[in-house]
């Protein structure tokens, strides 16, 4: 019996941690792409609750995260007629085969896994919940639980990815055919999306900016931008301006010569630039913050949506997971 | 919200490794106390299977092992109308309550438990399986997830009923109350049954007796208890007698003092001695022998013990994980 296809198209799988808002780096660098596999895929998209209770200990603000983050994926176009967007803990399934894939995961390859590393690191060893170190076995169940094909990551994500595939080979090693092994989409960084202050845009340097919040707070936000001190009547260079290369991200090619031909020709302050900013973002991410504003607090909906998407990651789940308890000798054995 | 009590009897658990047939030693040492439980308490019993796991790679062996030892307890007279007994593998909730405690738990508690040291002891530690490791939090989600109060336990085994108390009072500290705090029972070792060479009967040392096997069979391996070469001829000393000892375990105390004369008085020989023991054991435990043999292939009946006690005990599991998922912030929150 090898792994069965019920549909023609691949599935691709993506996790998301529910930390806060996204900023700008996010939705270009992560959410967009990970959106558009909607389109080529039979997509599934989850927020990691289980994953998020390592740190996690208020439940108010675990729910409310997963709130925000289904709101902003919604909102910026996941279409869950499309994909399948759900909250990991609705998929109890993926705690069974954790356990199952525990069973078979070498101590040595969760030793050297960078996360863990990087926690050792940081101090107290003997402190680390057990979570954070057997977390790439629940990664390896989510993915693994859904026969996915593709798996986008992040350069530094890829570790965990071969991890899974590990996990997987000898799994099928030991037991049998069993699991699809999944491949990396390793995303190219094809663009480093500048801060307020030039470094890279993130969360750790406090420098991004939140495409969905309130008009006002963007506009405000964005004036921020770090320029040089060159007299408003000077002539200016584009190509080294933090204000133009967020511009260019969200504008044509004409809208960019005519921005860069004012920054030359001079008389034309910082001030402008940045209004001019704050306009093609604010165009661009209207329409989602218009969404986001009016989905974010309708529970009732974001709960249709998650509750549905869990019903939907369920049915694939099933199969995948009785193939596995059969091979591990649990349940009846006449059901087959 | 404490933990609410929906019975007035206190709550046992066992857990019992499915590993081949029970020796004489176990029955009399461990399962005839567990299974006296189920007078006094709301007894749970469950096959771990999933802990089985760690070692069992054959999935006949693991099925079959699983009604070995259902048979067993059943043969010997647990009753599943006043006991729950049920195969781990078929109450899932316990791999998802092991998620969220692994999320509590210690590495430093984890990297201490002797059952992980042994197996670090024996070689290449980066080789050990995960689920080696991370077995006391299994056994801590197998415990808390019925609100258990007592936990009967060998003297090698408090250490890990004492890691199962530490998570659960880490768990209700960072969450508020949730779990009971189990207490051990802890057996005292009454008496230590002697194998056929006279050391104490273990399976490691290959010296056990199967009450549970056919007549013939139990008959022949009891004539293979070392005695010393005293001539039938001569008197004998009971007291120092292998046979004897076995004997006590079986019969009255004016059997005993019966057969006592006879050692003492000489022109009675081992084989007699053998033939006499044969005779107890086999009239205790020919009931327990025939309803094995009834029971042992009827796969139907097996399997509808096991169903029944795995819906029993998913009843009582229920309340107890939604109580903890609620702490956590899973689920709309909306049905308290």
């Amino acid at each position: 019996m090898s792994p069965t296809e019920t549909s023609s198209r691949k599935r691709a799988l993506s996790g998301i941690k529910p930390t806060g808002s996204p900023h700008l780096g996010n939705y270009l660098g992560m959410m967009r792409p990970a959106i558009n596999l909607q389109e080529e895929y039979e997509a599934y998209y989850f927020v990691a609750d289980y994953h998020a209770l390592t740190s996690e200990r208020d439940p108010k603000a675990m729910r409310q995260s997963v709130y925000d983050v289904t709101s902003s994926f919604l909102a910026m176009g996941l279409d869950p007629a499309k994909a399948v967007f759900f909250r990991q803990s609705d998929v109890h399934e993926v705690t069974e085969l954790t356990w199952i894939l525990s069973c078979v995961t070498a101590m040595g390859l969760l030793d050297r896994a960078h996360a863990y590393k990087a926690a050792k690191d940081q101090g107290n060893e003997g402190k680390i919940n057990h979570g954070v170190f057997a977390y790439p076995v629940l990664m390896a169940a989510d993915i693994l639980l859904y026969d996915s094909h593709i798996v986008p990551v992040g350069k530094d994500q890829v570790q965990h990815l071969e991890m899974t595939r590990d996990i997987a080979q000898r799994f099928n090693h030991l037991f049998g055919e069993t699991f699809v092994i999944p491949e990396a989409l390793v995303q190219e960084e094809v663009m480093t999306i500048p801060g307020l202050d030039g470094r890279k845009m993130s969360k750790s340097y406090g420098n991004g900016v939140d495409p969905l919040s309130p008009e006002k707070k963007l506009r405000k936000r964005l004036m921020q931008v770090v320029t040089d001190s060159t007299p408003m009547e000077d002539p200016k260079d584009p190509d080294t301006c933090n204000v133009f290369a967020l511009y260019r991200l969200f504008s044509s090619a004409e809208q960019q010569a005519e921005l860069a031909d004012k920054y030359r020709a001079g008389g034309f302050g910082y001030g402008h630039a940045k209004q001019a900013l704050f306009e093609v973002i604010n165009e661009h991410v209207k329409p989602y913050r218009d969404r986001y504003e009016e989905i974010h607090q309708d529970v009732d909906f974001l709960e249709d949506v998650l509750r549905d998407g869990a019903r939907r990651a369920r049915e694939r789940a099933a199969p995948v997971l009785e193939r596995v308890r059969s091979r591990c000798g649990y349940g009846s054995g006449r059901n087959k």
